[in-house]
């Protein structure tokens, strides 16, 4: 039997680069239909994306997860975020309900919401909604040593993997997140793998002042000192200076790729996920649509190192999935545009003239 | 009776300001939802400025409709688009059969799409989605003289008013169109009222080249000079250098005011509308939303002149409303997130605490 290891080995092993073929045979269908070509600029680039990566003829929107992973984290002892680390469990129960942000526009969008918790420290009971897999009540706090060991990383990215493989059918998946805290671990990941110092790295959380940012770019310098990750061994970054949310996420976008869904991707922690997706597996990012730019400062850069430009300004920053959750509209659009349009000739139109 | 100068001055009168005391009740309810304050951006204003829009608890989006006005230009004899004058019918005629982008865009995000033919140069059969109200076969060539009498630029607003009057319900409203060779009607609407040179208010349009470009801004400069609009006075503007399809479009602005519905501007060409209806009711562009920025020049112009600031920059620049039927998905989250989401003290949730 293999152990986790190997395991993670072999479902990596499983992704593929996007269809070439898919994507002329798409470049080729675009150019014909019934508007002056270029016209409709993001729509476009994404249906023949999605087309590559779904490797289809026609790219579907229909089929749409978001997969909420959710984690406390011990460095919140140093007092990193403005909110009490019960209301990680607190929003758990608010999305039971449907009573969160990313519940309702994800079922506006008409996505399939599914919480996970991999590292919550509360008791939650069961709920249809909610997978739980909590691998331990928290991180440790990263200031002190390591968030946790190699071997709870690697369970943290198969429960992301897993949930996405259990899905009967995916066209588009995001990852969302809710963990108190996960900006300062997401701050590290960004510094060790851009080069970003801690404070290039560091931003307002869910809103911190000037003086509190101050503090946990110090955090985030001690967390970094004390670790000393390894940016050559993604596993070791997250081990020491993630989250099991984040690992969780990172085993989202994973399983999106192995499955050939199209993967679009939140704010800064679901950057810093993707980030370390991107390691593990190179060229991931092919399958990769950055949803939105939040106002969290180092998620721009995290997005230029991953080659990707966001779809959509909105001055969010709220995390969960919220962003990921109104670009796949943005999506649904570029799907719909491509499969429904006609063509100039199908609807005899006559093309340039002059 | 009144005669149709006196109907517009009525339709007019019946503009009132967006109510304060709804906007004030919406950013209390805000201020209290289940998230770190101001974290959801332009979905808050958007959903406060709905609020005071429509004067309700909670703001709707369920009716929406797009008011695709088409209209020829005379102007096309100077060879200043890529197309045909005959793509205008044409595609109305693909409009029909909701082959083109603007009927998927607007099936998809859940709007009605009315058709209405002011001015096309060309016979369309009845169509239950027609609205047939021609007052010419298209304009005059505005390089040569007036585009039209200042009574067929009244009858092209009463007409967009109109059309938004018969409606049962109305949440959400916007204008596209159809009318090969309106982008130089529209710079030259652009350059009256902003003040810029020709130049400056000159695009690529559907998609022509540097050398087009130019000869386009000879036609415009001579529009100007041949005409002489008065930028006090919009309908003299209108009926020199404007056309049927965006008089009607400002018609649907007017009228969207009049029925307190929110308004999402399209493109540069809605833009232009958008102004001369701030011009006929200053204080109108309360209600306007602008959907996005398109690729051609001058509309960020005529936003910043309407203090307005475009919700997506998709690099779309097709027109048909395309644009304002995307940015409708936004309202319609800005709605969602703000009647659906929880409180935090009815969702238990731990306020700041640090």
């Amino acid at each position: 039997m293999m152990n986790d290891n190997e395991l993670l080995q072999e479902y990596i092993r499983n992704i593929a680069p996007p269809n070439k073929a898919a994507i002329d045979r798409a470049l080729e269908r675009e150019f014909w239909l019934a508007k002056p070509r270029g016209t409709l600029g993001e729509l476009e680039n994404v249906a023949v994306q999605l087309a590559g990566i779904q490797n289809r003829l026609r790219p579907q929107h229909q089929h749409k997860v978001v997969v909420v992973c959710a984690g406390d984290h011990g460095v919140v002892e140093e007092k990193v975020s403005l909110y009490s680390k019960d209301v990680t469990y607190q929003q758990i129960l608010n999305f039971e309900k449907s009573g969160g942000c990313i519940t309702v526009l994800s079922e506006n969008v008409g996505a399939k919401v599914i919480l996970v918790d991999v590292g919550v420290d509360h008791d939650l009971p069961p709920h249809p909604r909610l997978v739980s897999a909590k691998i331990a009540r928290g991180t440790n706090n990263i200031a002190k040593g390591p968030a946790m060991t190699r071997e709870q990383a690697v369970a943290s990215i198969i429960t992301g993997i897993e949930v996405v493989m259990k899905e009967p059918y995916l066209d588009l998946v995001a990852a969302g997140e809710m963990g108190i805290g996960n900006t300062t671990p997401s701050s590290c990941i960004a510094s060790v793998f851009t080069g970003m110092s801690p404070d290039e790295a560091t931003g307002r959380g869910a809103g911190l002042d000037t003086e509190q940012v101050r503090h946990k770019v110090d955090v985030i310098t001690r967390a970094l000192e004390v670790n000393r990750p390894d940016p050559g061994d993604p596993l070791d970054v997250l081990a020491k200076v993630g989250g099991l949310e984040i690992g969780a996420m990172c085993g989202v976008y994973l399983g999106g790729a192995i499955r050939k869904a199209g993967i679009v991707i939140d704010g800064f922690i679901a950057a810093a996920a993707a980030t370390l997706a991107e390691k593990f597996a190179p060229g991931v990012r092919e399958y990769m649509i950055a949803g939105h730019k939040s106002r969290e400062k180092a998620h721009i850069a995290l997005l230029d190192y991953l080659k990707l430009r966001p779809l959509l300004d909105l001055g969010m920053w709220l995390g969960e999935g919220s962003g990921a959750a109104v670009a796949m509209y943005v999506c649904q659009c570029a799907c719909e545009h491509f499969n429904k349009m006609t063509t100039l000739q199908e609807a005899s139109i006559t093309d340039v003239v002059l």
